[in-house]
Order: structure tokens, then C-alpha cells, then sequence
């Protein structure tokens, strides 16, 4: 209800400020019988971790993560998994100059409103830093869905976008650089880019798509939890987030039905795949693939008018240390997100059928 | 979990196929003290009907709506409303070509390999028909949020697209058209459009977009259930929606934070409304607008190759009553839609301060 | 939340007054592949329906149950199951006299404070009426959970009680006297003993025993869903109901662990079964087996002193058709909801393993 | 669904195994503006905290309780209260005669059964250590709850019990005697019963009793979310427990209606309470109080026969610390689970009118 609880069957309680002591997580609802690799958790969580490149944060954080229960001897028992992220470099007095004001198209103010007082420091509960958990649920959702690939880049930042279908993509690029773009010569446009924004003082949106290869016939729930529209949810509830579209979205409005439909051939498999790997809101066996938009980021180096809790006029200025542009960090969020979908509806599935 | 149920305190389970008896629904959370406007539920139901006009299926279907229980004397009395739409003009026999064959684009293929079975007249359970369940609840949510306005209307059927900012447009023109569309001089040209659609035996896309006014500041939720997030959901869950933006959505990411940011003026209120009325997953008092975006629909009049259920390839070829453009009808589903999220997030602001 | 919802996976929404135009239910989440044996869900319906013998209410109910969806040529199909019983015999004038009054532990009272009006027509939603979807949907449960045995029958009406265990009986007896009660001697006098209790305009109490036999190894979750937790609620949300208490329940307070334990065999099994088949709130393949405590019906015939709506002091006496003694009739209410809990863990156990 | 979640609106989550580093808890949903009384907290940790007297474990545990997140400057904010309870003095190695062995009447072998695998150290997850969090969780309800008065108290040891009515006892003894009896007579029996106990190495159950006082109107909901209904769920959750009753419970079937229906006073109050202060489900304003059976503890420090996994037939005897009675400890977690139910009803109850 109070919006910190994610899924259904394998759920995901997340709590903790940007500025507190730790960050931190429960999993009720992961099936026993797991071996966790501990290291495939920290891995993803290196791709998320701010500092880990030049056109990021320089936040230092390790991101490791401690588990207090429901793994034992490596094992999963099926009892709730509860971990903690420690915040071991959070400089509280950077945020003193918020305290009582808003920063434009921040939370500051609705929380403010909504709540009647907040922890100011680095935004609190809504900074992006909270990801750092789904990132830790996300890495264990897939290894249980070890036979499906997930795989995300960035496709656009601001104006500079890649203009290949991912077919012709080659995805072991997108590591190989830092903004985790899957065409190398688009990836160096969109970096330079990113540190000519950071100097301006100013940030960047961008788009980041999402692969779903090797998903099983009759994931997603007719009606109100088809998996788009879950997926949809997910990738929402990421912070920065405006838009989602799978398939042919957006562009896809333009187009008859006669071009739009999807044949099938003889194994079930579909000629075209203008439904994104998704009908009547279940997985076909398809590639599912969509795109998340991402806005610019809203702490800017540069002054802004806002105002305090007053009501009075002030200029604000960011302090601090900030993305220039949130996307190449959100490529293991993307991922992480659509394994939780995914996992809950493939438990989920176990029981539909007598 | 298994799809059928909507929201959290004001809750929406639907049921019913296509072709059965009868579609119903039972909303359980509904606050006593309600009068309620039954011919206002009417006038939702008759904007989404079948047979409204010459450029929608011409399915005939009063649905009217008969209550069961849980209004008394005309208001309503907390425990749970209990609804049955019946189905007046179902013509099974228009289906039994698709008994054994799976239409392209269509559910058809999902459903037999999730469930083992399926009701195979008019796309049972997956056809839009489901949706004049939540025309009737998102009826009666609109009459809890007397004072909330929510707008939609058709801003692109196809390549034809309202080229105007919401704000100049005159809402008063929406009803006076058969297409919904805001600007009538566009209403025009779609409407041909579409007439010239289906003389072609094809279909065609489109995109609605939505404006909520004077939602009050702080509904929604941080985290995983934030306003926009649950929008982006409820969008998704109706028939043929491909994509989901708000606020400046797709385009917003290629902008510089210094552009997209939306400047506080000292009441509160914003100089620019980038973020859509949404800050941090929370409304902030300005408008909220997205667009949801359609695909054509699947079934079309030309024939087309697809297989059966023992993988032979066959010709199929549409039968039936169908909508050329889905967005005319769309229009009440995605306001319905809305209402629901919102009041289930305006019932729960109730319970979050002290 | 707002209390109509049983469930987690196989989930009943229940709806419907006791003089409205009919009562009815949602389920969603029952698998699909079972052919629905309607003959079966009707001899559920005779069992617990009004005016069955000369020892329950007079009301003439057939209630006979129609099924709009989630049914396809005789099997589910995965989609809700809604479905109607007509009310037609409902003579809401005998209600007329409580209409400002409150009958003295009746639920008038606090529906009229916590909502602020009631359908106040034979109770109107807090009647046991609703338990009749109860036992629609636990009958449909009973139907998956084939191998299950429950058994449910009366064990005291006042002061009149089988001084049996429950392995020296013949549960064969059960359905030939209309007490239901598992003991054809002891039967007798609590029959003699109901209709001298309606002599005088009175009502009385008693106790419903329930075995289930056949439950598999591992039903139930641990900490709060524990099997016997989700069994103790579904037994004290039935009307009426003042205690709950499985296997060796307040008997067992007074005795010493040493006596208390269920040592085990070589088989798993255990020799004594003090645990009533359920251990750490987890199955254990033994019966299990509970006591459900019935108060005294509220409705009598004789004056009592109440208060009407303007807190003035009135006299009121019970109109209408009332059961002198609900526990006849609560034998397969239930045993529906023990076959409502047992479904449930029995789906979700699926989902528990890698 | 997996069992680690309480509430709807004010949720706890809670993990943890008994001889892991740690056990915690997450609450979502609790409003913002309390002012958190951490001293309070600790006190009703020390209420049920091992080694606070002769008669119960001698485990040495401080319970101290570590907040991480959702307070700010000394008060909620609104935002998930994560926190966390270090295991201290942990001595894994008394549990390895058990690693292979089915303790009688443990949860080991269920434990084995459902999910293949295990934390056998002390019981795991289904050590009574996880109520703990409970207590927690239960400790901030009622601060939210400030007005509402709960007391619970043991009113029998084995056979020893109160032979008086609730409200001729002095609710100042509790604290005051170990065995946390409301009649010290009464008290000091069983005190000396309780050490005659531990020295044969055997255990005893018992009956934990809880009143309370000041509830609104209006709390619970009907049909299946019953107050008393989520009361018993609630209670029979908590470690051992066997039974709930409430108001006139067990004893009160053998009533005839005209002595059990509590008569309305002109204030809305009644004469009589057999009610136990709840109707249809609904609180009425009157004192709640019910009664919770405790079993005696499964562990013995007698040799009992047993078996391994390997189906042998051994012999096991208790080693570790443990309690000869669990009620002293339990009257602590029996208010806190109150206090929780309450919370949630209370909460939603601001949801129900227009």
C-alpha cells in the first residue's frame, strides 16, 4: 500500500534513506533450493554503483551487500532474504542548503506536502539511491530465471540515439563502454557528450531498451496484470522515468493492422514481431523488447529560482555529487526490474492449471 | 494475482467473457455515503458502447448495468457493489472459424498454451468487451472525485495528429464528434480516415491523451507505486495499449536538465509543467497529462495466413463486428481507468499522516 | 482490505444482502482443467440452505446457484468464475420494527456508527445469508483438493456433547439426522433439545468439530500464515463464531511437554497426534482436527429491552424466520472454509521449491 | 503469500533465523509525525527478552533494537522503518545433535518436507526468537495508539489458574511477579510450579488473557476481515499457540441466547458484554478480551525417542537454553500482535466513509 513492497509470489520490501545508516531489503516469497552466487550479486551491483566510471557520480560506495538470513550453507531455505547496503560515503552537510527549500523538479516539495516533514538530506527516500536494493532482488530473480536473458543499453542520449534494430546490434559492447551503449561508435558520441554536459553544469536525458530473450510461452495474467503493463510499472517506478513503450510502440499507432499483425509460422513462432514478444498481455516465446525514457537529471550545478518553506523566492544552486545523466547507471536497474516481473509471473504460473 | 483485480482500498474485481451471459464485477471498498448517480454511469457506458456511431462495430449492446447490492436507498452503504452487464447480441457462431485457428495479433494463441483451454467466442476473456466493467466502476469513482476533471480525447488516429498544446484546445468539442478528438477540424480528417479504413477491410491506430485537473498535492506513492507508475499500469492493462508517457515522455529525454526543469513560483505552483503534475511519484498540484498509445486492431477483413492447432497453415479471414479504430471507444476506458487510480491513492492519503 | 476478499491465489470476492435481489461471488485464480461437477456444488448448497428440516429456519430458499463465466463447455478455463444466488423469498417487511432499533448483539448497532446507514433488511450484509457463496466456492475447492477428506459435524449444541473421539465415530451418521451431529444417540437429544429451545422462543449454542484426513506434507507458511493462523480466522469470520481451537487446543495448556509431544514413527508419522496434524504452522501429513465454538443465536422471540437510533429505550422482539440453533446448518459453511484455506496453501506450495 | 508479511495497511515484514547474525524487521505504512518513544520500545523488549528471570531461558540476549531508515530527527516520516536485532549469544553447536534428528513436535521435520532444506541451529525461522520483531512493530502501534489501553496478563499455569472475573483483578501485580499473573497469589503458585517443572526437565503450557480498553467504534471489517477474525489469526501466528477465544468464547455455547445478548444501555453501551466488545465483526466500544492457549514447550530436557532423516529410529534429548513456560514471555507479543491488528483496522477505518 504504502508503496515499498514490490511483487506478488517473490516480494521485494525495500527501505532506507540516501543519508542514513544503510540502505536495505527484504525478499519474502524466493524458493528454496538456490545457490547463490554472491558474486553474480556483486557484479550487478558494481554496474550500478556510483564512482564507477568518469560521466557518473563520484559518490564513493562499494555497494556491498550483507545478508542476515534465508541463505544457509549458500543455499536459499525459502525464509525471508534480509540484507543491508551500508552508506559509508554520505556528506550530509552538502544537503543543508535544502533543507528548507525545494529544488526544482525534485520530491522535495510533495513530500514536504505530502508528508508534513522529510529527511532532506540527498532527497531522502526518493533518491535514486534506493535502486541499489532492487539491483540486490534483481540479481537473485535472475539466477532463478538462469534460462532467460535480460539484457539493456542505452539507445539514446539526449538527441544522439542509436539507428540499428537490435538485431544487428552486437550486445558484448555494451560493457566495453562507460555508458553502456551497445554500438561503439554511437557509445563514444553519447560519452562525450555526457562530460561536455557535466561541464556546462547541466545534465541529460536519454532512452534505455531492453531485450527479453528466451522467455517461456504464458508469462503475464489476462486483464489487469498483463505482464506489459507490469513491466510498464516496473520501469515507472524508476526514478526519472516518463515513458514506456514495448513492441511497435508509440510508432506503432501509425500503422495499419494488415502491417501491424503478426503472421505465424508453422512452430508458433511469429514472421514479424510488431507485439513485442507480448499478446493479449502474455509472452508468446518471442523477443520481448521495449524502451524506458529517462529525463535529464534534476540537480544542475547551474542557479535556479525556487522557493523556500516559506514561500519566499531563493536561488538554489546544486551541491554535491551528481549524474550528468542517470542512463548509463540504469541499464542494471532496467534489468533488474524486468527480472522481478518476470520471476513473480514464472512462479505465479505454477499455479494456473489443475 | 491472477489478473482480475484492480486496486488496493477501492478495489475492482471484474469477470465474464465475451460471448457468455453475462460481463460483472464487484468493487469492495466503495465509502458508505455516496448518492449515486446512476444515469451518470449510464452516459460513461453509452461513451464506450458498441454501435454509437458509423466508425465503431456495429455490435448492438444497451449495456445497461444491473446493481446487486451494496447501494441502498440510493447511496451507498460500504460493503461491496455487486454489477452485472448482460450480453444481448453475441453471435457465437461468428467465432466457430477461430475455434481450432489462432488469429494473428490476438490472444488466441497465448491463452491455449497458459490455460490447456480457452472460450474461444469473440476472444472470451481477452476481448475489450471485459473493459465495460471498468467504465462502470471508474463511473462511480468519478463521483467520489467530485472535484477532480479528468479529460480524454483522440490526439492521433493513424499519421493524422492534433498539432496544438493541450491548453488551446476546447474540450467542449470532444463529445460533438464520433471520433473524441478535441480539435474538430482534425476530428474531421480522421473520421475520413477511418471510414476509408474500412472500406479497405483494415484497421488503424491512434493515441489518446488525457489531462487531470485539480488533483489535489501528495496522491501517490514513493517507490514502487508511484502516481505515474500506477497510471502507466492501468494504461497498459486495456486492450491494444503499446505505450505509456506523461508529462514531456519520450521527447523529454533530449533535453538539458536546465530546460526540463520546472521552476516553483512562490504559491507552489510551477513556471513549466514538464514533470507532468508528478514530482517524485507524487502529484504536485499541477495538471496531469500522458498519452496512451493503441496498435491497430488485430482483426482485420483480408485474409490472412496463420495456423491452426495442430500447426497446419490456413487462411483466415475476420468475421464478425469489429472496430475499424479503437480510440473513439478507448476514450471513457482510459478516464475510467484513470479514476480508478486515483481515488484508490486519494482513499489511502487518508492513512499516512499521524 | 474492506473485508469481501478471501485468499491469496485462489481468491473469493463475495458480495450481496440478505434482501436484496441476490447475492453472489468472484473467484479468481481457480486453475484451469477441472471439470466442474455442478451436482456436487448444489449438495453443498442443500446442506447448508434455510428450511431444510424442522429444526432450522422456515425461509424457502432453493439456492440454486448461476454461473456467468470462467466455465467453457463444462471445465474452467482459468478466467473468474462469477456467480449469482437469487434471493426470492426474502419478506423484508418483518424488518420494518428494526429499522431505527438495535437488536441486542446483532451488528445494527455498529454498522449504523462505523458507515453512517445500513441496509438494515434481515441484517442486511452481516447476515449469515453470505456464507451461502461461502459454500459455492468451498465446494469448487473441495473439487481440486480431491484427495482431501474433510469432515465436519456437530459436537455439542448447549450442553449436550459426544463424549467420543472423534477415530470411535461413524462419520456415515452425520447426514441422517438433521442435527448433523456424529453420534445417532447423542443426535437425538440434542434434536429433542433444539425444538424444546424453539418452544420457548429461544436459541442456543454449540460447537462444529472438523477432521481432515489426506492433507499432504507442507501445507501452510511459516511465521504469520501459518496453516492453523489462516484456519483459526476463516473459521472465526463465519457468523456467530466465539472460538477456534485445533488439535489438542485448552485442553492441552494443563499438560506437561513430556505428555505433550507426538513422538514419531519410522514412517514420519507420529504416534500420538497432540499437534492436530500441523507443526510449526506447516502440515505434517497427520489429521488434522479443530473445534469451532457457536454462540447462541441473537435473534430470539421473546421481548428484550433495546435502543432505538435516538438512544430512547424501546422493547423489541425477533419477527421474521430464524434458526433456533446454527450449528445444523454450519456443518458445510465450515467445511467450505477449510477447503478455501487448504486450496490456497495447496496452490502456493507449488511455488515454494526451485 | 509466503507468510513473512502482517497487514494491510500498516505492514510488517520480518526475517531472521535464530543462530543468524541478526533478525529484523521492516514497517511500511506507518503514518508520519509519530514521535517515536525508543525508551518505550525497549521496555517491552525487556518485557519478552530472554534471561529476565528464573523461569524462563537463560539465552543472555540484550534485544537491543538498531533503526536504519523512516525516522528523521526523532519522528516518522512516512517512509519504511527498517530495523534490525543483533543475535548476541547465539551457541550454535548445542544444535548439532539435532542437524540430522526431528525434534517431537517441532517444526524440524515439516520444515525438511516443504523445502527440502534447512537452518536447523535453534529452530531457524520457527524459533519464537523471530517475535522478537513482532514486539517491535507492536511497541510503535501503540504509540500510534495511544489511547487504547492493552493489557495482557497469564491467567493459568497448567491446572493453576484465576478463579476471577477480569475486572476484579489489579492490573498493577503483572509486572510485578515473574510469571506475569494479574493475581499474585495466583502468581507465586505458579512461579513454584513452573520451577518444580524445570527440574524435572519437562515444560508446562498455559493460558495468556488480554484485555483491552478505549477502542473507537468501528473497527474491523465484515465478512471475512472480522476483528475478532484477524485477532485469532494474530494470536494463533504466535509460537505454540493452540486456541483464541473472545468474549463469552467456548463456555459460551452452552448458553441460550436470552442469557448470552448483551442489552443495550442508553448510551449505547451494554449490560452485559458476552460479546467481548465485538458484533458482526465490528468493534463496539465495549472491553475486547479474549484468551490465548499455549501448549507446553516441545523442548524437554528428558530423553525422548525420535527420528533422523534417514528415517533411524534415535533418542534426543533438549540441550540449549529453554523456557519450562512460554506464557511469562508470550503476554508481551500477545499485545503486540493486538496492537497491530488494531493499528491497520484503525488506519483503514479513515477510508470507509465518503
Amino acid at each position: 500500500m504504502a508503496g515499498n513492497i514490490f511483487g506478488n509470489i517473490f516480494k521485494l520490501t525495500t527501505f532506507g534513506e540516501s543519508h542514513g545508516p544503510a540502505l536495505g531489503g527484504v525478499i519474502d516469497g524466493c524458493p528454496s533450493g538456490l545457490k547463490i552466487d554472491l558474486n553474480a550479486i556483486q557484479v550487478e551491483m558494481d554496474r550500478r554503483k556510483p564512482g564507477q566510471s568518469a560521466i557518473v557520480t563520484q559518490r564513493k560506495e562499494p555497494d556491498s551487500v550483507t545478508f542476515y538470513s534465508g541463505v544457509f550453507e549458500g543455499e536459499t531455505t525459502g525464509t525471508p532474504i534480509g540484507f543491508l547496503i551500508h552508506n559509508t560515503d554520505q556528506k550530509s552537510k552538502d544537503y543543508s542548503h535544502i533543507k528548507d527549500s525545494y529544488r526544482p523538479s525534485h520530491a522535495d516539495y510533495v513530500y514536504d506536502k505530502k508528508y508534513g516533514n522529510r529527511d532532506y538530506r540527498g532527497g531522502g527516500r526518493s533518491s535514486a539511491r534506493e535502486t541499489a536494493c532492487r539491483v540486490v532482488a534483481g540479481a537473485i530473480a535472475k539466477q532463478i530465471l538462469s534460462e532467460i536473458k535480460i539484457t539493456a543499453f542505452v539507445s539514446s542520449v539526449g538527441k544522439i540515439k542509436i539507428d540499428k534494430h537490435y538485431s544487428d546490434l552486437d550486445f558484448s559492447e555494451i560493457e566495453k563502454n562507460p555508458v553502456r551503449c551497445a554500438d561503439s561508435a554511437t557509445a563514444l558520441l553519447m560519452e562525450n557528450h555526457i562530460k561536455d554536459i557535466r561541464k556546462e553544469g547541466d545534465t541529460v536525458g536519454g532512452i534505455v531498451s531492453c531485450i527479453i530473450k528466451n522467455t517461456p510461452i504464458g508469462l503475464g495474467e489476462p486483464v489487469f496484470d498483463k505482464l506489459h503493463a507490469d513491466l510498464g510499472k516496473a520501469m515507472l517506478s524508476i526514478n526519472a522515468v516518463k515513458g514506456f513503450e514495448f513492441g511497435s510502440g508509440f510508432e506503432g499507432t501509425k500503422l495499419k493492422g494488415s502491417q501491424h499483425n503478426d503472421s505465424f509460422d508453422k512452430d508458433g513462432k511469429t514472421k514479424t514481431n510488431n507485439s513485442g514478444g507480448i499478446q493479449g498481455g502474455i509472452s508468446n516465446g518471442m523477443d520481448i523488447y521495449f524502451n524506458v525514457a529517462f529525463k535529464p537529471v534534476a540537480t544542475i550545478m547551474k542557479a535556479q529560482q525556487t522557493i523556500d518553506s516559506n514561500s519566499n523566492v531563493v536561488e538554489i544552486k546544486g551541491k554535491g555529487r551528481h549524474d550528468p545523466c542517470v542512463v548509463p547507471r540504469a541499464v542494471p536497474i532496467v534489468e533488474a526490474m524486468a527480472a522481478l516481473v518476470l520471476v513473480d509471473f514464472f512462479l505465479l504460473n505454477r499455479t494456473i492449471k489443475l
